[in-house]
């Protein structure tokens, strides 16, 4: 997708601090942070929101929530816990139309989850 | 796991308000709603939490998804958007030891996500 920001970004034409990349999925910091960690996992298919994931699209989902386990492992945050949210269209605030997964942590992150 | 909330409501010892049940996931209306629809989506199999899904797990992740899509669309909140959250461990907010997905919506969920 020529307008997307996140599809730049897997291009290369907009600089990320990466944190993760394999064939399939890109995760790299947020540049607005909203946790002392936040990561912003994507998958490098330009897929809209979560709304839009078919069947055939089942195993990146689950390789996603590996990628997210590995990387709390990797950031030592598995022991001490994280939180990921996905938003999908307006009522669930997302901000950009490429399929993300959030990935909180580094401090005791609020009980009131929305 | 014998103390599990949710084991028990999967098995019926306590009451839930379900809308959605197979042989792998239950779905139910959270008792505390944080929203004006807070679904809360669960593999039947007790799973502590996030940290723990393995390899063999993967299906299962993707149809817990499969299921937030379809829950999302028998709502009609497919259109206007909804928020998943997993909250892992003690800095994610986890607060019963069993791995939950909150699907939240009915509402402008705020943009503030922690």
């Amino acid at each position: 997708m020529e307008d997307c920001i996140f599809c730049k970004i897997i291009k290369g034409e907009i600089p990320s601090n990466k944190v993760y990349e394999d064939e399939e999925i890109l995760a790299f910091k947020d540049i607005n942070p909203a946790a002392p960690i936040h990561i912003l996992v994507i998958p490098k298919r330009h897929i809209t929101s979560l709304i839009e994931i078919k069947e055939e699209d089942e195993k990146l989902i689950a390789k996603i929530y590996s990628v997210i386990n590995k990387i709390a492992k990797d950031m030592q945050i598995d022991q001490k816990g994280f939180r990921v949210i996905v938003n999908c269209g307006e009522d669930g605030g997302q901000e950009v139309g490429h399929l993300h997964f959030h990935l909180l942590a580094g401090k005791k992150l609020g009980e009131k989850i929305v």
